[in-house]
């Protein structure tokens, strides 16, 4: 991997700007600090979005082409010392060349100014760089948890970084380290998935592949993490709204990915928009100050998320006026405001309240130098833009090849009864279903606009599922009728039958049925959901496909798991590409039809029924067996598939665990391995995946928790030993004190078949 | 109501045992305790179930007829000195003729004994007396929520004490005080409903009316508060799994009806069966000690659900052995366990615990002075039985009228188009849907057997709907087909078509479909759900009714609100019966033909999908409104129909709400009154209900809260004034700090349609 690394970073460049050394860049921001006025430092800690400083009908809204308007411009950089933008115009993706256009006209701007401080600009670049047309489209977080391939991850990260600063953008709004527990949840496909160890262990990769060594380096962001923290585990499953954790769960759960991507020097963090337990982190002292700063010495700039000072106000009601919400989140901990639009009633009030003395000087001073010096780190005061012709890889083949890579890895085989699969390239195949020619669908949301609603505009280049199955097998063994279509300026869950007694009608003449069901594209609140079942009319359709008798290839294509239990005994195999990207339609080809074996695993657990969601990493009461006399009852777990389940067209045997030791201290290692064979007639590649079990705990214990994962690739016949160190980390969990500690006692080690126990003494 | 109440109490008695004064009491307990042995001790911290005394195949089941086995009695009685014995035999009801040889022979055996300590006998006696035949049986408490008239409440507990203690049985199970904030929980319909204010005025009722003034009077039993703390809150909406509560909302939402029946005196409390925060209840020292002891100064009996210390070690794995689980749960504060079965593990291993000092002789005498203290405040030492004659009410029709009662008051008229209701007296009915004609239906959990599968056994001279209806507009009128019919042997949520296409044909020739839908009985864990829409078979049903074009007039008859938006637009009137008890079939005949004004309000939100289940009192989060720009996007607060909703045949009119003053100070009071009037053609009744808003908190507040209700009757034309007293009780909330507090700012009134505001300076 290491290679590939080196060959990015440098390839055809010989200067980028000087590294700094962490001491000369806190003396030039003690220095810049010392000649600013309140009002400049106020400034700094402003964020707006694009819309607010170009031409159009009002504050909302740009003109088509967007041009920047002076008046607004220089009234926000100039006159409010407004600090940072963020966002496109319009929500929409624009060219390398514009980008570089604008932020250069921004850079002019604030270089008017007496200090010269540039303006760091942000930007969601959510799996790809979201907002630039031409850029690479990797699969969503939650396929490439499904590859758990570390290097893919890290390559991901390491192109978005090269093509978000190719379009003059040094910051990135990402990754998601939330933990992905809930699938009701509209932002699931943008985590790693429900396992905290996944997330830790490829956040990790996401932040060095963005980061690198040094964000001064032109090919690098700065990234974010967000959002901080226990965005995505709201009670009602609902965006932004209330959450019950408990310390102990926060920190066992929500917080490990977080910590060691702070470790690991992540830059900057974005706090989480919504509640727990009555408080919005937004104005929460514990977390953003005391958890995040005290205690995890977290060094960089805190951002909210968008108008979430706001929502103090108006949503959440913990403050009678927009001025107590901004002194509220300001005195929590926050840095930086990503106001978005009424960017004057920040800064004014915050300079009243700094005059008034309900926000000491002290906490905008440090904010400020937070801010400053990771313009410093970027680089930014040196040389804010590098030239659009350092970044000759952009959209390059190379990049897409390896978007392409993440997508074949993350495609994950649910089903596969009597090896219905590979297809032979020869049979005829009916093609259906909403999302069998969308490439909105295969890219979900954050693609070249928000909701993903544009897409279709901006990838024309690319092949649809219908598209790569043509390609393929030659248009004539490929016939397609949608059955039923998104509505495409409609809601995401709108859609109507579209052809439907065509396609159950063509299904007769078909050796076999691809049919492709899911989601339409959707974030945040727009996609909140109130029944996980896949659609009524999606549901009719594949009743309606298999009581023609022909075999069906069930084709998911969804940010979330749609409950497919009403049919799912029905279809002989079930192929799961969550949102796969550009190169999705052409990977799902190629492993339907055996050029590429299938090695995805399943990111969490797929629920059957909407009222049963569980995580697989349960406590024991959620599966508990039958206890003795009257009341003779059992659990109900129940899901659909499990966590870490993927099928591949090869058989993997395991034989051979092997324990360094049996009886450890609770300061003590033991080194695990494992013998993984290939048994099949298929070169295949295999995740192998440790789970622990802390059999008796003073906290109800989990069933069982990932703690170590290797994905290895086996030819026909091959064996391959593979080895885990559990250290005190994998064996301790959070007490009721809240404090990580390893209890004495049986664990056990779980690695596919084959289990062991070892004692803590 | 007084006289009601009094007249019970004494009618046809002149003797019972002589009050008992504290102070005596307690010297005897001392001096009781000062002779006692560890093993005399430690057995009366023991609780068995009926069936390990009986003769039977084995511990868990019993012959019929039930006989006692002298040697099984001898061995845990005299023996192993177990103090307490639970349930019936074989999960099924009993004569009180049966009842009292049962449980005499037990005190005379208790009699035999050095120091002749009588066992105290305990029962769920759940909605009226479960477990004996005869008995008069009420609507659950879900039902009695939705009455909102104290005095029936009052009076059903009072008549329940009656009959229960007529069936020699001192010591009920109840009420249930959990917060029943999830409709998917299997028993929320043993709850009040999901407001806290509800509750806890219920609550007290249902305590007053179990214990009166004095338990030792022969008509009381003592009451268990039941389940301390958090029950029904569980994250996976499944019984006994992990809830994630915070202190806050704990104090805010579910302890308030605990704190107000401790502070009314009640004497025992059982515990929460389930996990909050990673920590079983029954092994909390912070709620079961700190917070049940020392803060809320409860002095009665602390006793486990049903094999919950057990489930420490075998379930929830905190503790790697049974011993272990015991000194965890008794140190934690448990008083007496519900063992059931393997009462001499406990005792042994407790005896052992002792020894060793890992259990301190304290905490024993200071349980079991609570303990004993109990059986002396009840009479027990006196006169552990009184003689059946004694109890000539028993099932009587005075009893009888009050459960019909509770039941017209209860059930809920949704939903009323065109006044399709009442209907007249000579349409033709047909009647049909599996709830149409069964008792089991109408009881639900608890009646006659845990799961309510025996009822129809002991139910023969009470009335489905079906035969209500026949007996109120002649057979002649009245078609009925099932549709639908549950296995009485299976799941409660298996049933299958039952003439289903007769059904639909009988259709033609009615004037008018009554569709009886709902659920078969349940509780607890066999009463888990997956999937909170009614079943597919129920909903295929409604759909092809509705499709013959024949008005429907739909009663639910269910647990919980099963959802039925897939066909509610269908349906012209609505009825939700809840489960009404013996009574409800003729309750709802008086209704549905106008005979009865109907006159309940929904106890909770009524769903429209399973994933968008959101309390009325939710946070403003839930129901935001648009925000400005690019983020313009809609919450999605959805309820079918909402908490207090209900409809009427007459009208009222709510008039001149008026507020002694709008500035108060933040200990001030302020008297609210409102003007209510019949504006309609019919004598009716209605809950005035007053709903405060604490418009900013430093905790994000609830958009609203029931904080005051008074049911009262009107006749056409007839005004009433009504006043509500707002203290800082209503307007405090639990802060950040976890302790009450009133904060500076405005407050809203709602009245019906009517809104005013105060403020607190």
């Amino acid at each position: 991997m290491k290679k590939t690394i080196l060959s990015l970073l440098f390839a055809g460049h010989s200067i980028f700007a000087v590294a700094q050394t962490k001491e000369t860049i806190s003396g030039k921001v003690e220095n810049l600090l010392s000649k600013m006025t309140l009002e400049e430092k106020v400034g700094q800690m402003a964020q707006i979005t694009l819309d607010v400083v170009t031409n159009g009908p009002n504050r909302y809204a740009s003109d088509e082409p967007v041009i920047l308007n002076n008046e607004s411009l220089e009234k926000a950089i100039l006159k409010y010392k407004v600090g940072s933008i963020l966002n496109t115009a319009n929500n929409r993706a624009r060219t390398p060349q514009v980008w570089h256009q604008i932020i250069g006209e921004i850079q002019k701007t604030a270089l008017k100014a007496k200090n010269k401080i540039p303006v760091i600009y942000g930007i969601d670049a959510v799996h790809g760089t979201t907002y630039t047309a031409g850029a690479t489209m990797f699969p969503q977080q939650i396929g490439q948890a499904a590859t758990r391939n570390r290097e893919l991850v890290y390559k991901g990260a390491e192109i978005t970084a090269y093509e978000t600063r190719a379009s003059a953008i040094p910051w990135n709004f990402g990754p998601v380290l939330d933990l992905g527990n809930d699938p009701r949840f509209s932002r699931q496909w943008e985590t790693f998935g429900e396992d905290p160890y996944l997330i830790e262990q490829l956040g990790l990769q996401m932040v060095k592949g963005m980061e690198g060594d040094n964000i001064s380096n032109p090919y690098r962001v700065a990234s974010s993490l967000k959002h901080f923290l226990g965005y995505q585990s709201a009670f009602s499953g609902k965006d932004r709204t209330p959450a019950f954790i408990s310390e102990q769960a926060l920190r066992e759960y929500h917080l490990p990915a977080f910590k060691a991507a702070i470790d690991a020097g992540a830059k900057t963090v974005m706090i989480n928009s919504g509640l727990i337990n009555g408080i919005p982190v937004h104005a929460d002292y514990q977390i953003l100050t005391r958890l995040l700063r005290d205690e995890l010495g977290f060094k960089g700039v805190v951002v909210t998320d968008w108008g979430d000072i706001e929502n103090l106000h108006t949503r959440d009601r913990i403050a009678s006026t927009h001025k107590e919400a901004i002194m509220k989140a300001i005195n929590a901990g926050i840095d930086m405001s990503m106001i978005a639009y009424e960017y004057e009633r920040f800064c004014d009030n915050l300079i009243a309240l700094v005059k008034e003395e309900k926000v000491k000087m002290s906490r905008i001073d440090e904010a400020v130098s937070r801010i400053l010096t990771l313009k410093y780190e970027l680089g930014l005061f040196e040389k804010p833009i590098y030239p659009l012709k350092d970044y000759t890889k952009f959209g390059s083949k190379e990049f897409e090849q390896a978007a392409y890579d993440a997508a074949a890895e993350s495609i994950t085989l649910l089903k596969n009864e009597k090896n219905s699969l590979p297809l032979n390239k020869t049979r005829k195949v009916l093609i259906t279903g909403p999302n069998a020619n969308s490439m909105r669908t295969l890219n979900g949301g954050w693609t070249y606009s928000w909701q993903g609603e544009k897409v279709e505009e901006f990838s024309a280049k690319y092949n649809t599922i219908l598209k790569a199955f043509q390609n393929k097998i030659g248009i004539q063994n490929v016939s397609y009728y949608p059955g039923v279509t998104y509505k495409n300026d409609g809601k995401y869950f709108e859609e109507y039958k579209d052809q439907f007694e065509e396609t159950l009608k063509a299904a007769n003449s078909a050796d076999v049925i691809l049919l492709c069901l899911g989601e339409n594209s959707y974030t945040e609140s727009p996609g909140n959901l109130s029944d996980l079942y896949l659609s009524d009319l999606q549901t009719e359709l594949a009743l309606k496909l298999a009581a023609t008798g022909k075999p069906i290839i069930l084709v998911l294509n969804e940010g979330r798991p749609r409950l497919i239990s009403k049919f799912a005994h029905l279809m002989p195999a079930i192929i799961q590409t969550y949102l796969p990207g550009n190169f999705g339609g052409d990977a799902l080809a190629d492993i339907v039809f055996g050029d590429v074996n299938p090695s995805g695993k399943l990111p969490y657990n797929y629920p059957k029924f909407p009222n049963s969601v569980v995580t697989y990493n349960h406590k024991p009461s959620e599966s508990r067996t039958v206890m003795a006399g009257v009341y003779n009852y059992d659990a109900d777990y129940n899901p659909q598939f499990e966590f870490g389940h993927g099928l591949s067209y090869t058989t993997f045997e395991y034989s051979n665990l092997k324990l360094s030791q049996e009886r450890i201290k609770s300061t003590g290692e033991i080194t695990v391995s494992i013998e993984v064979k290939n048994t099949g007639k298929r070169e295949g590649k295999e995740s192998v995946e440790l789970y622990l079990t802390d059999v008796y705990a003073s906290i109800t214990p989990d069933v069982k928790r990932l703690k170590g994962f290797t994905k290895i690739s086996l030819k026909p016949g091959e064996t391959k030993k593979v080895e885990f160190l559990i250290t005190p980390k994998e064996m301790a969990f959070v007490g009721i004190d809240n404090k990580s500690i390893v209890e004495p006692g049986e664990f056990k080690i779980n690695i596919a078949s084959q289990t062991k126990s070892f004692f803590v003494e």
